[in-house]
């Protein structure tokens, strides 16, 4: 059995999940419950009234976190443990210390064991500085950001999220895609004499990346431009691009730093500085930090991330709920879902846990969701009349962002709109409604929460960001899996060479070029995967070993 | 018990997927599976031997599709019957003909019984016409269109979908949240001066779109700017905004047009129009109404929403997967999941048959997803690797939309490279990977199949969209649910108009408005629902009967 079926608490937990708290029932969620069954911590608000929990649930749910020592691993974690790490494997076993990012804003004592990984991304941060005072006088004014995954999404979240706050004239593009056509949209859009191209690949050797990279070297060229002045690289010492003749500055990314936990690093502080200026980034770094040292809190009504994490153990391994919904109230964070889906996915998405054993037990569930109200007018049918439950974390603010808000006859804004639909959502799939017909009935019990914050500021987004890692690398934490590696993507991206190689083929011979049917290279490329020429080796195999890159 | 459920082919189906088709064994998935397994119509290819499916099971599910009578309903919609019906319920009794307003590129017979309603549309499409013609004299170059669900998410998915086409110097933005940031930022990027606004609301009082039209009718006349000058109505005849005077022109919907399937009235083709010129829109519409009429084809493997449809019935109803993704390999079809998550989720995410009885199986499950190859660095580890399974509907092209590629040195185009890898994870997600080390172990079966087309063109995106709309609707005649009314959203609403009350309350009295405690309104809302003032009258109730609009 894994560690996690042998927790004393889980099999308390699995007990009280045969009857979870029943919302619908008159009274239940009352005026006491919802005031008691929330904890605010650095100006957020965590209402989880709306969860079917108890007070036993909530106190078991911590001894959960008391017996797999999830405290203990978050401040290993960040005073630079080696977490990344899985017995038996020999790829991994490497420090995690994104945190050291965004610690440099305290003095630091001798025998802080991260102070040098501290004190490299404060390098990074000087260098910044000194860059955009450059590039300012320069007069540029577009960014493309030329990266996929972490390198796309958290950057692309967070720029959204804060345009209020921008410089004037300044705009950031990101070309992500392999597929032409983004590169050729995002390129169409600016003027390459005044733009700058961050190219962003940790390992210099991403595919989507490097290509997108070669074509827009390729058009500066065309326009007679010099792309080593334009381009500027964000990758690893010792990458293949890290070659300072080739571009205009290369900043440092490290080892210890994972894709999808790297927006506080120079690949999200480049274009949001650009955009925003120095200042406003230290806003967004110092929340972040303030979130970090919230994460070792003992207090589990201090600890908002862990709270949030304990409620997302019980809603997928107790109730089983296969999905999440993150349903932020505000179109500042419309980007913030995609980035979360990659942040829980991709880091919790496993099977095996530390021990190198298959789990027995659901790790991630499936995350998605949209801003409200558009949501209302769109999934929220299935959410609160289909026959599948899907718990939703709902993110709200108190105050827009732009301040350019009206009232009503009555005098209520439309941020009061906002926040009065986020309200009732969340209490009709606590509550449900019963109606004699059938179809205008509501069963209710459909659990969610709300994190609520003052306004979308650089500092709260900074605060959101980190609840929500931590949120994730807690859960991981519990299940005792690897939130760091991604063994996963390995196979398709094997099989695709492979299947580029056909394509070489195909290319070179003249035979299709005429009539090419579509369905050709797919057949083919299972032909070439199945034939003879690369026998399985191995008893469930299809296809030879890919090997490692 | 329901109709599903006592299906011969039902029981037969159960009895199948107890040992459904094991993909992941050496040589089941071979090159005369996946030729077999694929059906083509239009110029589309639809392969599902990726699916866990047999021949048998393929048998049954057609035998499944007979006697549920899917045909004779799609053709009864098709020709105006009232499907849009439940038993006892005094709301509902509507044509569905969404059809109709694509349907005036053949010759209509005195004995088409929707003849009117194709008419109608036409009349529109003309004043659309000689709107445009107006409009490009009058120099507008910017579009801004206020709507919500249906009047957003297909308009917009459609417009980023088409953008290569698009006419110089044009551009058009959404505004559809009822957050006051969404309209300050979209207003932040356009000349007023230049600028017609698209005002959608069926009923002519969506609160989100109503909201939104006065704040921005305030903002042109505060630049001094006549709003009536600017702004066009597209809503039915008698509704609140059928108001002649105050607009530059009514275009007028149809009670028969439900929101989420009314792209190709008024409400996608203004934006679509103006973006791209009317020459694209009726290739557009002719894609739509071509695949109207494969909807109607008996043969399954010419009938491609039909076949897709009980896919995904085998994978929701006898597989039991909670969640379907839909990825696009396409920057262009970004928006598209949104759009579709919408269609399907609204459409089919209820629990109440047409007769009034609660349904004993599951009906719609989670749509979510993204594009690739950006999902690989994002979520495919969860899909690869995760405790959960999630089947994957892929969409690809073989041509590039701007047509700006650029062949690396072997001579392998990216548009290649991106196809490359839509092919090997479907394969890959099918077959897996044997490996000693567990987590380098990919355990296979993943159902997915992938919609293949020559190039994203707007009769291509026509076809596709409708291909969606019918699949939707297919499944739901299969299950016997009401795929066209959403009373799901009523209860949220009710609620919220509550609590705005609250807002209101607050607003007027002075007691809260030096120090006003975040989390004040949610529990207020709560105490407001729960209080004496509104006594449960029935068992389960936490507030009186919110009525219905």
């Amino acid at each position: 059995m894994t560690q996690f079926g042998e927790y004393l608490a889980t099999k308390e937990l699995q007990r009280l999940a045969q009857k979870p708290t029943d919302l619908s029932k008159d009274g239940t969620l009352n005026t006491k419950r919802l005031t008691q069954m929330s904890a605010k911590n650095l100006g957020l608000t965590l209402f989880y009234g709306t969860e079917r929990v108890s007070e036993n649930v909530m106190h078991h749910l911590n001894l959960l976190a008391e017996e797999a020592h999830v405290l203990d691993k978050m401040r290993a974690m960040q005073r630079g443990s080696v977490v990344n790490s899985l017995e038996g494997s020999p790829n991994e076993g490497k420090k995690v210390l994104h945190t050291a990012t965004r610690d440099f804003f305290d003095p630091q004592s001798e025998e802080n064991p991260t102070k040098q990984e501290a004190a490299n991304a404060y390098q990074e941060f000087e260098k910044l500085k000194h860059f955009l005072e450059v590039v300012d006088k320069q007069g540029f004014h577009s960014l493309i950001q030329i990266g996929i995954g972490g390198s796309e999404l958290g950057p692309a979240s967070l720029y959204f999220a804060l345009q209020a706050f921008q410089k004037p004239n300044r705009v950031v593009h990101f070309i992500s895609n392999i597929d032409p056509d983004h590169a050729a949209h995002v390129l169409s859009l600016v003027d390459l004499n005044k733009t700058i191209v961050v190219v962003v690949s940790k390992s210099g050797n991403t595919l989507e990346t490097r290509m997108n990279e070669m074509l827009v070297r390729k058009r500066f060229a065309d326009l007679g431009l010099s792309p080593q002045h334009h381009l500027v690289a964000v990758t690893q010492k010792g990458s293949p691009m890290d070659q300072p003749e080739q571009y205009k500055e290369v900043f440092y990314l490290w080892d210890y730093v994972g894709g999808r936990y790297s927006s506080s690093s120079m690949v999200g502080c480049v274009p949001l500085a650009f955009a925003l200026g120095m200042e406003k980034v230290l806003e967004f770094l110092r929340g972040m930090n303030a979130m970090d040292k919230a994460a070792l809190e003992p207090d589990l009504h201090k600890n908002l991330p862990l709270l949030s994490a304990l409620l997302n153990i019980w809603n997928r391994n107790f109730l089983h709920y296969p999905t999440c919904a993150i349903i932020p109230y505000s179109y500042a964070l419309s980007h913030l879902p995609a980035h979360l889906q990659q942040c829980e996915m991709e880091s919790n998405g496993k099977r095996v846990d530390k021990t190198g054993k298959l789990v027995d037990f659901e790790t991630a569930p499936i995350i998605w969701g949209g801003v409200g109200t558009d949501g209302q007018h769109s999934f929220y049918q299935l959410l609160h009349q289909g026959t599948i439950v899907a718990p939703v974390e709902f993110i709200g603010f108190k105050e827009s962002e732009y301040g350019q808000d009206l009232a009503d006859e009555k005098g209520v804004t439309l941020q009061e709109k906002l926040l009065a639909n986020l309200f009732a959502h969340s209490l009709a799939l606590a509550t449900g409604y019963h109606h004699d017909q059938l179809n205008q009935s509501f069963p209710g019990n459909r659990p969610s929460r709300i994190l609520l914050a003052h306004q979308c500021t650089p500092y709260t987004v900074g605060m959101i960001l980190a609840y929500f890692e931590h949120k994730t690398i807690f859960q991981g934490f519990i299940w005792n899996i690897n939130s760091f590696d991604q063994e996963g993507v390995e196979l398709g991206k094997k099989l695709s060479k492979r299947i580029i190689e056909q394509f070489r083929k195909k290319n070179l011979g003249k035979e299709y070029e005429k009539e090419f049917p579509l369905s050709d290279p797919y057949i083919k490329a299972l032909e070439c995967l199945n034939g003879p020429a690369t026998p399985p080796r191995k008893t469930r195999m299809c296809w030879s070993d890919p090997g490692r890159e």
